[in-house]
């Protein structure tokens, strides 16, 4: 034979699974997207077609709806759940990853009161909690937010940027900066997982609102990123994905008009990516999914 | 010849469109999305190839980045000045249509307080203005919503409904009602539009809510219309377009478990669409785009 | 009472349904998404939450599944059964409305053969066939395609427009015009609609190609819906939506280049629309959804 | 400080180009989305907000404009061109990743022949070229493919799989089996990567269809792998991610009709993913983006 199976992994996307809690007629409610994956001794299931170590993407499923009716504590606590239980099941498996999407709803308001039972979608991004455990590890779980979305009208400049013959961009010391905040986030063993899902994105949001002498994208990535390892002691690094949506200052003078920074073109594509961790002295970041 | 050209209309979509508002360094961020159609004395652009009547959809979209400078001051006095002046840039034009999609943001909270010049996306539908106009009339102008999901974890039955031998759905006193909602809704001459984008989706929501006794999406679709009729003397009609979102208690019999209406699985499709007008006495319900 | 129920339908989108046709090892196969809605004497479901008369969306859903055990003939054949089904079966319904997208798919070539059973998405757009139906009359069925995109690289002209202060798009005689296709159209009793599901948009699209002397999409439209009602004689009426797709014309000057109608950029939005109906001599057109 | 930057890049994503190559009447259309990052020596431009290191993502964008002004060979040509001239243009870099997605267009089909420039978006997934290089090292040139479905109707088996206490799915000798395949691949220097962009996915997807025993997606997988490797010397290793499309056979008892593998319901969500790399003997899978 000339070619060998490599790395490989499998499991489920995409689970969606929702679960109510009740307290009289005040409910909670919890909505989740779980992905799953399995690696480890899989080989003879690639090459001879040998089903017996494959513990089904369907019963990954199924698992995850028997396991939430014991309820939902917390997304990390059932990442942690799932993960075990994914081991037991299958012991072929020596690697595990547990990724959880939470839906946030907040309570709709009925005259100037949060109803008992009613919600609609909450602003901000959505939560993501991802677990790794290898076998006879104990479990790395990363907080995470996705699509975090950010806007600031001012105290956002770029300039003084590198000139080549292809550039055509003009220097500007006030411009619009726009982002969908992605991040990840390491802790340090026992930190309050569930807190830090809401505490992490705002202290990184009011950083970006605050940090009026942006000179870039990636000045306030680091800003932000410090901001949540001064703030969180729980925190050891955390990853940023920032796209740069950009908000062009529409030129109005064919039309006799000048543009005093008030009327701009809200732009689709391209648009500019900026990646990068900010660590912690003394840890280092661990990868993800 | 044996073909003629029948109806038609032309315009540009997807004109995305922001502004800022300055007031010192606190500032208004207004961020849009318009559609334009015109239709009138196109025949011959069509049949002869004779562009000589045709306003260019890229004028159009000129006409409202330049139209912006002077401000938005509402969505809907935005559409009125567009519509007027498209009719005068254009007189082969008879009859305009404009809709403005607004994306609605909210200040980010930094130490307590709003912050002045930094937002994110607020929790909510999209308002939505749709305008039409014939050259020698008054607009029409409509408000309406876009996107407005709600979900109630009780105080919903479905039972009782007709069987035929493909039925299998189960009757149930208490289910999650989950919708996404659209609703369009005209008013009479001189009403306040821009306090009836919030006061309206608000009321239709929060009836939503307290409608305990619902036998069925379309039963609340109705209470909810006539709630926004009782509530609001200028509202003369509201359409509705309400997905049902399936949420499936799963059957966790296969496992050795109960269900006792606590894990449910959140379902794509397919879902159920409800349509429906509620109407105030005396009054019609106009057609929009 | 102040508040009327006025014009309701209800029914279900999202219908994604598959079959499998053997003849020995030589497969086809069949990929539908339906909707339907119903509409008739449904207020008191509305007004009263009275469930009696509502033929619940589950059961259309299990409906068009029944109906597929004995095989889809053709999408409109399954439309006309589908749509019959519903009407005995719903007592209240006065009208139906059946929409069938199909996913059309190609056998994948294997030693240059088309193998009998593996197959592929294939090029061009999705066929459609809309059912309109009053309990009492006859069907009127629609043919249709979404999604046919299709780009010509010359052969197209823009200019003499109408100026105005906000114009600035310059004329042009040679440039890329692309656009993707959306249609329907109306037939004569009788005609064979499996069969101009496919051609119709043969025709437009060769027409598209071969109108070299195009001074803008509405010429272009119309010259398709002429070609078309010239070709088909059971064609009575063709329906277009049109967006012009811009392909922009990159300015290079800044970096010492000229650009000779090669280098473009492909905009996303905003995007032109070109709506408009071909109608044969003493014909009219019917409406659809 | 208590934080350090750690690791980090930049760039622009979305890049849409579209060239037009006449010869004569015969037109050549290439249509392509680029993405590019860049790494290096960009501490300050976070840290301290010193941004003359950065050459700015919108001068990317208009490097891929002007260089495309000289033709676009191939995409893989491309990419080495852009590749070099961004490490050229920035001192800074020390890293920097090319990703180029082809839009593959074919020609329309006018009376039996090929159209000279009007143009259909072609079956089939999308080419992708992914480039790696280090400043002082030779660039590694991936080949890949986005998004090629494909279906097969039998020759899919799924059975003797481990068995939980939450497994319920029934086993089967004969399913469909559908994914949409991701691939990378690596290859020998000096391969035709353009040659090759379209003979490894046509001989992957022909073992698809020809994996008669195909005991699960994951046995495919490997049977697609080895195809690739052994029919194209080049190649040496491939990386799948293949999608479980679920197509579900209907439970038609409640209706009093059997289902002979005939009836399918097509699932969106959850679905199964299955990862991995086959590999030549003597070599070693590089990391892409």
């Amino acid at each position: 034979m000339t070619a060998a199976m490599g790395d490989n992994r499998y499991g489920k996307s995409g689970i969606r699974l929702a679960t109510v809690q009740r307290d009289g007629d005040t409910h909670t409610f919890t909505d989740l997207e779980i992905e799953i994956r399995l690696a480890g001794d899989f080989g003879p299931v690639h090459v001879e077609g040998d089903n017996s170590p494959v513990l089904t993407t369907d019963t990954m499923r199924g698992t995850c709806y028997a396991l939430a009716r014991d309820g939902i504590d917390s997304p990390a606590a059932f990442a942690r759940r799932l993960a075990s239980r994914l081991l037991d099941a299958s012991p072929s498996a020596t690697r595990v990853w547990v990724r959880v999407f939470s839906f946030p709803w907040e309570r709709v308001e009925v005259d100037g009161a949060p109803h008992r039972h009613t919600f609609r979608p909450a602003a901000g991004g959505q939560p993501v909690v991802t677990l790794v455990r290898e076998r006879d590890g104990e479990p790395v779980v990363m907080g995470g937010v996705r699509g975090a979305r950010v806007l600031k009208t001012t105290g956002s400049a770029f300039s003084d940027f590198r000139l080549d013959e292809y550039t055509t961009l003009p220097p500007t010391r006030d411009r619009i900066m726009a982002t969908t905040m992605d991040a990840t986030w390491g802790t340090t063993a026992g930190a309050d997982l569930q807190a830090l899902a809401q505490a992490v994105p705002a202290t990184a949001l009011a950083r970006f609102a605050t940090h009026d002498e942006s000179e870039s994208v990636q000045h306030t990535l680091y800003a932000m990123g410090r901001a949540v390892i001064e703030t969180h002691p729980e925190v050891t690094w955390i990853r940023f994905v920032l796209p740069n949506e950009h908000h062009i200052l529409v030129d109005l003078t064919p039309y006799g008009l000048d543009n005093p920074n008030e009327v701009f073109l809200v732009g689709d594509r391209p648009f500019g990516v900026i990646e990068g961790t900010v660590v912690r002295d003394g840890h280092t970041a661990e990868v993800g999914w």
